[in-house]
């Protein structure tokens, strides 16, 4: 195919795929869209170790990293701790006593042994909160830029200037995320040379506005900037449906959390195949700001009556973490309210994710289905 | 075009126009498209009337009649009006004092004069709600089929049985409007011969999963049922993204509200030129179920923590329409309390709806960007 994000990146099929799995990210490049590795949760020496793993394993096909840099952070009760980088132990110390007794009345309901926060709050170790800090997101764009990758993405807010001229004076795209005509309109402006418009649909992070309308606005207000369409695609109809709004390719995060190489829980992974796309929720239960994710006991609860309300971003972020890695790893024997509360981000196109398959197979389905779709509406439109 | 729906109505492009307008509903029948009245408002004896002088407009080509039969109402507050078919006044004595009192504050706090609801208690004249009972339904159905109309369309809901045998032996199609699969699923086996697949960005009555998820899974779960995309398109090139999806045509309402022709109030018309994609809200408070709208002064009230809830339908309804016809009323002479409450039922894709231009324009315009958006894919994909 020939657009411009094909020439950008020299591919042959203009799918981009997030996935925090490493084997996913290679397997889509090696099949002929594009990888992007989601860098969050990674310590920046764990994140030289998958990049390297990725570098073996595609032969200098290209691939990117996401990186998550909020604009601005949601700090509250005079939490400082996302600013000082002052590690775990401070973000932990800035949760209130309310919301430490409503997680340990939610894990005594399902008989959930809670997790040994009071460790995590003593020791100096840095946790997935520290990523999201400007610091943080830094320290891990230094690490990309020491690898021959061809994108850098920001998955929230405006990227920081030095974040784009770093990547600028080493050649590197920079791609942004963005949920509205706003937001895209600052990107651009901030320099960023490739917009993903992603629908509300999407899972994860994600506005109000659907991906029909998102796009077709989007890429009007960008022009000549390149524009992706992201949320709810998981299929090739779907891909040229996106294409046919004006998007140059698709970035996909969904679909990949069911492959065989996904990292995803096995528990996790079963709910997914099981899910309808009525099964979702945009809450804020699990980061600070409206992310989609599957619907379980754990949103019922912090989106119910009796709820504290969530925190801001990073608190509620090393908040959710910490239990649901206790939560899966509890659910991993198959304990019953464990399984309950297990949730993780998805959008509503997990009502069509019906089959666990190879990422690989995944890009190669979506070709045909991409190229039956045009063929279909070519036949419909001839007269 | 040679899809399905062209086929079962002899037209040649695959373009539904939902409109109360009856102007609308001639002028895109007569530009290729086909025209449906939205009969909810009117009286059996209006109706007549408007069918009459569509017939006289279209010179034989096809048109539809859309009414709206819940298949259950939310009556509350040990309120039988609906069901009894006690008319408006008896609709009006279900109204909580709770309610009364909220909107004499919220028309106090706007400087509107209250309508007079004393007078329309006390009287026997049916008002809107009467029509979406089943007895009220089953009177406009009837009208319309004495005239040569080609589709019966039901945008709440399963038909009852009457209406889809009355349809039958008429020899109508049947279309219903569904925001699940489910419900698409409940609906062919109902007998309905056309599934309208409405995503969560549409005007109106709408459920939560967007368009693009919503349109691939109801065509794979109705095949080969006919189904038309509906949700937040007002665009060629989201008419041809709609059909990459699956869908044989689309069902528009919004893009119709900011014609030339539309009855649309010009203090709202201009409201919704100058709107974007993220000033609409999916509400309760105009009919009692989850419809999106307008975001106003009128939704923020009814959505803020003042508010007694919205009541169930149709008891909202009469209370939301006497209220809003008081506030168009008074707008119209450009007070600014009436003009910040005024608002009307509207698609995301207001956001796209920037110029007033003949509805005939509008077919026009959808057909010529259909043919670019298809030629621009197929131009990407040629290798």
């Amino acid at each position: 195919m020939r657009t411009e994000v094909c020439e950008m990146f020299g591919i042959e099929f203009p799918l981009l795929a997030f996935s925090h799995c490493r084997d996913v990210v290679a397997a889509v490049t090696n099949a002929g869209g594009m990888g992007v590795l989601g860098a969050v949760a990674y310590s920046p020496e764990r994140l030289e170790e998958e990049l390297r793993w990725i570098d073996r394993q595609v032969g200098g096909r290209p691939y990117g990293v996401d990186v998550l840099v909020p604009a601005k952070l949601d700090l509250k009760n005079g939490d400082k701790s996302g600013e000082s980088g002052g590690g775990l132990a401070a973000m932990l110390a800035a949760v209130p006593e309310e919301h430490w007794n409503f997680l340990r009345d939610l894990f005594a309901r399902y008989q959930v042994p809670l997790p040994d926060f009071e460790a995590a709050r003593r020791s100096k170790a840095k946790g997935v909160g520290e990523q999201v800090t400007e610091k943080g997101a830094t320290d891990l764009i230094e690490v990309a830029l020491s690898h021959p990758i061809r994108l850098i993405a920001s998955a929230l807010g405006t990227p920081p200037p030095r974040m784009v001229e770093a990547a600028k004076s080493a050649g590197v795209p920079v791609a942004a995320l963005v949920g509205t005509v706003e937001h895209a309109r600052r990107q651009v402006a901030a320099g960023v040379d490739l917009i993903v418009a992603q629908g509300t649909e999407a899972g994860g992070h994600t506005g109000e506005i659907s991906t029909m309308v998102l796009v077709p606005e989007v890429v009007d207000a960008v022009a000549p900037v390149p524009v992706l369409a992201a949320g709810g695609i998981a299929t090739g109809r779907q891909m040229a449906a996106a294409m046919a709004l004006g998007a140059s390719g698709v970035w996909c995060g969904s679909v990949w959390l069911t492959t065989e190489e996904a990292e995803t829980p096995p528990h996790v992974k079963e709910k997914m195949l099981a899910a309808t796309s009525r099964d979702t929720i945009r809450s804020r239960s699990r980061t600070g700001k409206p992310a989609r994710q599957l619907r379980s006991a754990w949103t019922d609860a912090w989106e119910g009556p009796d709820s504290p309300g969530p925190l801001g971003m990073p608190t509620q972020m090393v908040l959710a973490e910490g239990a649901m890695r206790q939560i899966n790893k509890v659910a991993e024997s198959g304990h019953p309210g464990a399984r309950e509360l297990a949730n993780y981000f998805v959008g509503q196109c997990v009502g069509l994710m019906n089959t666990v398959r190879p990422a690989r197979q995944v890009v190669y389905d979506m070709m045909q289905e991409f190229a039956e779709a045009l063929e279909r509406l070519n036949a419909l439109s001839s007269e």
